[in-house]
C-alpha cells in the first residue's frame, strides 16, 4: 500500500514518501543543515526543529549526518515516521510548507563524515572478469574468494560528496608490456559503480557485529564511484593492494537512503557454494534489487545489477569486524563494482572496454576505452519500495579535469 | 653544543632539553590536556598558557595535539624555543615549576587523532625476509619495490595509544598446507616494530607534496607497532592486500618527538639504485639513526636499525601525495616492519622465527614462535640529539589479552 503525500511527486522520480532519504544541504550564506528529499523538494529538518515539528537532540543544525547516525534505530525510526505523518496528513501542509525548498535552490554538500572507509570486490562477475585480465595464466579467483568478501581499506580523506570536480591524477605507471616506469598523469583513469553502507551505531573493540545485527548498526545506503587509476594501480599493487591507484578520489551520493526504505527491494543472494562458515551467515535474504545505470556525458553505457553481487552487505559488515576492530559512527563500506554477465551490466571501464582493447561505442557513437579529460561520469539506481512504488538512490556524478601535476 | 636545563633529567634517559616531545595527558578527574615531557616530569601547557606563559590560541587545552599541529611550523618552532628558554633560564624556575608534573602521577592518551593511517613496506630486509617466506618460488621482491614505497591504507579507527590491551582477533585462516579454511583467534599473532610520522599542516587536493616540503607538513615521529594476524593475513591478501590481518590494533607510543629534535639523526640513507623518478627525490639525506628495541615481557627481542629503511620518510610523504590526495592533520604513516641484515635486528616474530620454524630463544631460555596471550611486547628507541645528547622516542607497549570471540 502507497501512502500518498500532499507533497507533488513524479512517483517514477522515486523521491516519494516511501524513501525519504536524509542528506546535508546550504543555503547560499547559512549554514549547513540536514534535511529530507520528498520529490523536488528538501525538507529543512533544523528548521523543522526549531518550530517544534521534529525531535531533535541537535542532530539536526548541523553539517553532517553523524549526530543523527549516532542515536540508534529507535531514533531514526521515529524520525522517520514523523516525517512520514507530517508530509502525508494534510492537516500539517500550512506548518510543513514553510521548510520545504526547492532542492534547486539548496547546494547539496557530503551527508557525512567518514571515518573509516572499506572498499569489498563482492561482485562475481567483476572479480571474474578483472582476474582474466590482471592475472591471464592463473584462476581468476583466488583461493579465498567464495569463502570470504575479500577487502581493504581505502582512504577516507579523499571521499567528496557528488559533484566534486575529480582531477586526473599523477603517478608512477609502467606501460602494459613493462619496461622502465615513468611519472605523468593516468592514462588508463576509470570509474567503478559501487553501492554503499554506511554506519551509525558504534561497536565495542574486540567483538565483532553479527550480520544479523545490520539494521542496529547501518543508517543507510549511498552510491558510490571509486575512481581508479588502473595503470597506477596495476604497477603498484604487489604485494600489498591498491594505493594510490585508488586514493585520489571516491565519490558519494548526495542522499542517503534509510535502511527500512528497501526493505521491499530485499531479494535472494546468488546460492553460495561453498557454504560460508557460520560468523558469514545471515537468517535473511539480503541481496538488494537496485538497478544501477552509469552515464557517460548523458550517455547509458552501463547497467548493473546490485541483486547479483555474490556477498551481501550484512556479509560484508560481520567479516570486517570478526577480528575485533570496533565500529565508528561513518564508516563507510563499499560493495565493490558492480558487474553482470552481460557486457551492457559492467559496471567499469575496464571490464566494459576488455582492458583497453575492445572501445565501448556510446548511444552517440563516440567511443571510450578509458575517461577523457571533460568525462562526466553520473550514477543513478532505482529499487522496489513499499506498495509498488520507487526508491531511487540520489545520483553520483563527477567530471574529470586535467592533470594539475 | 648541549643546553643545560635547571630540570633534573637523567642524561640516559633521552628525555633531555634537546628532546621535548609533546603529549596529551590527563589527571584523575581532569580534562585531557597538551604538555612536553622533561626527564620525568611533564610541563602542562594548558596551564602555562592561562599563567600567561606559553602563547597558545586554544592549542593546549585540548584532547589532541591536532590544533596545533595544523598551527604550523612557525608555531611549532616559536613554541619549542620558548620551552627551551624557559626550562633553561633558572630566572623562570619559581613560576613555571608548579606546572611541572611527575610522568608517574598523570595517564598518557592518545596524543592525535588520527585522520587516515597509511603503513608502507620500507625496509629491504623485512621486504626480501617476507617476501621468502610468503613467494618462496619466485623473486622475493616484486618488480616495483625499487621504483616506489610500495604501501597500503590501514584502519585509522584502530589505532591505540601505548599501553592499550591488544585483544587477539579471531577471523578466517587456513592451515598452511591448505586445506577448508575455519573460523577460531589467530595463532599467529605477531608485532612490527615502525617508525611512524604524522602530518600537521594540510596540503591541497590535486597537487602533491615535495619530498624537500617535509618539514613544512610534518609535526613529528612516534613509534608504532603494526600487531599483525599472520594467518589472517596470509589467507585472506589476494588480491587487494592486508585486511583483517592489521585492522584490528596498531598502536602508537604517547610522545610525538618534533622533526626539529631529530636533526642530529639525520644520516645517509642507503643507495638507492635504480635511481628514483625525480618525484621521489630530496636534497638532503633523511635517513634517521635511530635505534630501537623490542622487548617480549622486558627481554630484548631484537635491536632494529631505522637507518636502513631504504625508502626515507620524505619520499614516503612524497609518494603518498603524488597523485593529488590532500594532506590531513593527523594523517599517520608509518615506515612498515624495520628489520636488518643480522637476524637479532629483525622487527617481528615472522622474521624472528622464521615463519615458527626457529623458534626466538629470549634471553631468560623462554622460546617463542608467534606472540602468546598474556605477552607484553615494547618497543622503544633513541636517536642522536644535539650536541651529544641522546633523544628517545617515548615506548610503544601492548600486552596480548585473549580472544573474546
Amino acid at each position: 500500500m502507497t501512502t500518498e503525500s500532499w507533497v507533488e511527486a513524479d512517483e517514477d522520480a522515486g523521491f516519494g514518501i516511501e524513501n525519504l532519504p536524509y542528506g546535508v544541504f546550504a543555503r547560499p550564506g547559512e549554514l549547513p543543515r540536514v534535511g529530507v528529499a520528498i520529490g523536488d523538494r528538501v525538507l529543512d529538518l533544523a528548521a523543522m526543529s526549531a518550530a517544534g515539528l521534529v525531535e531533535d537532540r541537535h542532530y539536526f543544525a548541523s553539517g553532517s549526518l553523524n549526530a543523527f547516525m549516532v542515536a540508534g534505530r529507535g531514533a531514526w525510526r521515529a524520525n522517520r515516521e514523523r516525517v512520514t505523518e507530517l508530509l502525508t496528513d494534510a492537516s500539517y501542509r500550512d506548518r510543513v510548507e514553510p521548510h520545504l525548498l526547492p532542492v534547486a535552490d539548496v547546494e547539496l554538500l557530503r551527508p557525512f563524515e567518514v571515518a573509516d572507509y572499506v572498499d569489498f570486490y563482492s561482485n562475481e562477475y567483476h572479480a571474474v572478469n578483472a582476474g582474466r585480465m590482471m592475472r591471464p595464466h592463473g584462476d581468476p579467483l583466488p583461493p579465498n574468494w567464495k569463502r570470504l568478501p575479500v577487502g581493504y581499506h581505502g582512504r577516507s580523506g579523499t571521499v567528496y560528496p557528488s559533484g566534486t570536480p575529480i582531477i586526473r591524477p599523477c603517478g608512477q605507471r609502467r606501460a602494459p608490456g613493462g619496461g622502465e616506469p615513468s611519472y605523468g598523469p593516468s592514462q588508463r583513469l576509470d570509474f567503478e559503480a559501487e553501492v554503499g553502507f554506511v554506519a551509525g551505531v558504534p561497536s565495542s573493540a574486540g567483538r565483532g557485529v553479527a550480520a544479523d545485527a545490520f539494521r542496529d548498526h547501518v543508517f543507510g545506503f549511498v552510491l558510490v564511484n571509486d575512481w581508479s587509476a588502473r595503470d597506477l594501480q596495476a604497477w603498484e599493487s604487489q604485494p600489498l593492494g591498491p594505493f594510490l591507484g585508488k586514493s585520489f578520489a571516491t565519490s558519494v551520493s548526495s542522499w542517503v537512503v534509510p535502511v527500512a526504505a528497501l526493505e521491499a527491494a530485499r531479494v535472494e543472494p546468488p546460492v553460495q557454494d561453498p557454504a560460508p562458515l557460520d560468523y558469514l551467515r545471515c537468517a535473511e535474504p539480503w541481496g538488494l534489487d537496485l538497478r544501477l545505470e552509469v552515464l557517460i556525458n548523458g550517455q547509458v553505457a552501463a547497467r548493473p545489477r546490485f541483486a547479483s553481487m555474490y556477498w551481501t552487505s550484512p556479509q560484508q559488515l560481520a567479516h570486517a569486524t570478526v577480528n575485533g576492530a570496533p565500529l565508528r559512527t561513518g564508516d563507510l563500506f563499499a560493495s565493490g563494482t558492480v558487474s553482470g554477465p552481460e557486457r551492457d551490466q559492467r559496471g567499469c571501464m575496464l571490464e566494459l572496454s576488455w582492458n583497453g582493447e575492445e572501445p565501448l561505442e556510446l548511444p552517440d557513437g563516440t567511443k571510450r576505452t578509458f575517461l577523457e579529460d571533460g568525462d562526466t561520469v553520473t550514477i543513478r539506481a532505482q529499487a522496489p519500495g513499499a506498495g509498488g512504488s520507487r526508491i531511487t538512490l540520489g545520483e553520483v556524478t563527477g567530471t574529470v579535469h586535467p592533470a594539475q601535476g
